[in-house]
């Protein structure tokens, strides 16, 4: 048996030198999460972040859930579980896939720690450094935190309304291809795209599969709103059409909870291999509790019910948001017009700068996420607007806020005060 | 609103050839994961496995805080968390790792997917593709994974009863120092080791700080076995005596429930606000469901309570091992005799070979792991045994077995059968 004999403390040892990883050193703050925390004042309507409204949570299913899974499997739920995840979830994923037009099989598919997971894991699976990936511009302000973490260069593709170029598309494979650094892979968000909430059109998605099919690039297809739409059905996805030149990753932290971080990656069986091995390194395992939860929930309550619910809602959000902007904005302001998903993306008027404005903004009680955070350069006259999370009275108050704000920033007028905004 | 236009399916898309990272190339199967499901075979008494005993998960403790949580924060526990996690359980952290003489704060400690998630992001963090990492030999073989899919070049170091072998850590960073390769960090498991449950000696304790300090060597050091002691409190933590050099691993999972996936790293502040944002680029956050819970069972239940269960637990089935080992074990085997932890590591006689004695320890109705899996090169005449999962009785039982396979593999025999094992 040891005996406690506790070590001498050492006279000051002074700390080694750091010597960082190369990749270290792009790793800073992200500009839009250091927003978060001042959109979290009390006195401010936060239209800035992406979190699902806590009304769409199905919490009292999930809590009775819980219970009845460790009713039927007692400890066994707490153990460890297999690295690339609960057999029986990946089949029910397979069926929740299927509702996009894919036909996947369960040993295509890694459970993850949320679709941010599934990212990092292809993006550590796919890219060297200096390794060249396309994203849309603007594109989901974390995958730019994840590219950067594997020392990939972005290249961005220009949207219009009905999402990316496929030209434009055609043309940068091309030109990388000539410079000898052709593309590891075009990451886009198809279907209810963040930040802009726009949807690539039906014959678009044909010509893009063909693009990367011609071009020999693997396509990244992140669909985390594909099932909150607010009329009819979208697209089929990508991968429906392609399964072997996508990798497809899927979410239900907008659909069912964030605080479960159930998301899922399905690829190539090749590919699927590979990520299983990069998931055990990163994390041995998900949690078999959460796992079995989201399972359970599946199985035995209505999906489709809640997502109706959760469409319902987020839809009067959006009609709220979009009815406020057209009564209370000035001229030179244009925005979107989501069929789904959590975003409206706003175009000031020229001259004016998103960012340089989020002083007043947040004077005037209002937090938005300026379009630079989804951007490796530009987007300065872009602002995201988020409808999910705030109420539909709070979503029309922050857009009045806001446009006072807009009004009062053209006009390069200092007066604009909290106290007033309040008192109006 | 969008109309439904499913997407015409292309004529049969040829897969984009597949260029993995230069570091997919060294994500190859780890042979002890491939073990595991050999020895999931129901006439096999498994002493493979690292899992925790089902009876020390405290099961139903954690079914009532799960409710008492939702009871007390609603839906609120499903939604995203921030990247560092959930501050009351940072807190609550530090008080778990006084315990071990380490005097942190919350801003020092980042939330991760168990401490498997932890190693790896320090490794992100640290290492460059062909960087060095010197670890024990043998030492955990997940870490072995990760250190690979980082492209780490491993070095080990000897260690005997007494740990690692403190002159031959310091000929070590001198000779990588002397080819212009110095070590990034030593990864070390220094209390109730993985694989051989030893304990680095109190003595050692200091020397090995300050090796590492005279060679500017950062110390990383994995914990998951601490709190798991059969007699008096083991040494104090390295860290408590020189937390600017050391990034320190802890873990609930063998305390607690490996299936909620919470672990923790210390760092020195600086070292922490990188893996903060490596953590956020990697899975934006932990599960907040799974970091309350825990904060709640910390906070209500008997924490010490609990954990003299599992430790009394554990030295009986450690006790079990330990007796059957000499009462039915050939001359030439040897073994550790831990004071805590899960593992026993045993050495064959001159002349066996553990993985080659595989095929016939699973005839013969036993599994285990063979040393060669926690070693970069050698270990082939050692095993890992584990007591931690089996009942004394199963422990017993297949240490009887494992007698017998080994007697027959020395002898050369070919007569084991399992219906034989079971019949005598």
């Amino acid at each position: 048996m040891l005996s406690f004999q506790p070590t001498p403390p050492l006279d000051t040892v002074p700390a080694p030198p750091l010597h960082f990883a190369d990749r270290t050193h792009q790793m800073v703050p992200s500009e839009t999460r250091a927003l978060f925390s001042m959109a979290a004042r009390e006195d401010v309507v936060s239209l800035a972040g992406g979190m699902p409204s806590p009304e769409a949570l199905p919490a009292q299913a999930l809590r009775e859930v819980l219970q009845e899974v460790f009713e039927a499997e007692g400890a066994s739920a707490l153990q460890y579980g297999s690295a690339q995840g609960d057999p029986v979830l990946r089949e029910q994923i397979c069926q929740v896939m299927a509702a996009e037009g894919i036909g996947a099989t369960p040993d295509e598919v890694l459970v993850t720690v949320g679709s941010q997971q599934a990212l990092d894991l292809v993006t550590r699976v796919f890219v060297n450094p200096g390794d060249t990936v396309v994203t849309e511009g603007p594109t989901y302000v974390t995958a730019l935190s994840t590219f950067a973490a594997h020392q990939a260069r972005v290249v961005e593709v220009a949207m219009d309304r009905d999402g990316v170029v496929p030209q434009a598309l055609a043309d940068t494979f091309a030109l990388l291809a000539a410079e000898g650094r052709p593309a590891t892979f075009f990451y886009t968000v198809p279907t209810f795209h963040n930040p802009t909430g726009r949807v690539l059109g039906a014959d678009r998605r044909a010509e893009v599969l063909e693009i990367c099919r011609r071009a020999g690039v693997l396509l990244v297809e992140d669909n985390p709103y594909g099932l909150l739409h607010f009329g009819e059905r979208p697209h089929r996805a990508l991968c429906a059409d392609a399964p072997d030149g996508v990798v497809y990753l899927g979410s239900f932290s907008k659909t069912l909870a964030p605080g479960l971080r159930v998301g899922w990656v399905r690829a190539p069986r090749a590919v699927t291999a590979k990520l299983v091995l990069a998931a055990e390194s990163a994390m041995l395992s998900h949690s078999k509790l959460a796992q079995r939860a989201v399972s359970r929930f599946l199985d035995t309550r209505s999906w489709q019910g809640h997502l109706d619910v959760a469409r319902s809602l987020y839809r009067g959000r959006r009609d709220a948001m979009l009815e406020e902007l057209a009564a209370t904005m000035p001229d030179g302001v244009s925005w979107t017009v989501p069929a789904g998903g959590f975003f409206v993306w706003l175009t000031l008027p020229a001259g004016l700068d998103a960012r340089a404005m989020m002083p007043r903004a947040v004077d005037g009680g209002v937090a938005y996420v300026p379009g630079t955070g989804f951007h490796t350069r530009g987007g300065g006259r872009n602002v995201r607007l988020s409808y999910s999370y705030p109420t539909a009275g709070q979503v029309r108050e922050g857009v009045r806020r806001l446009s006072d704000v807009i009004r009062d920033e053209a006009a390069g007028g200092r007066t604009s005060r909290l106290r007033e905004a309040v008192a109006r």
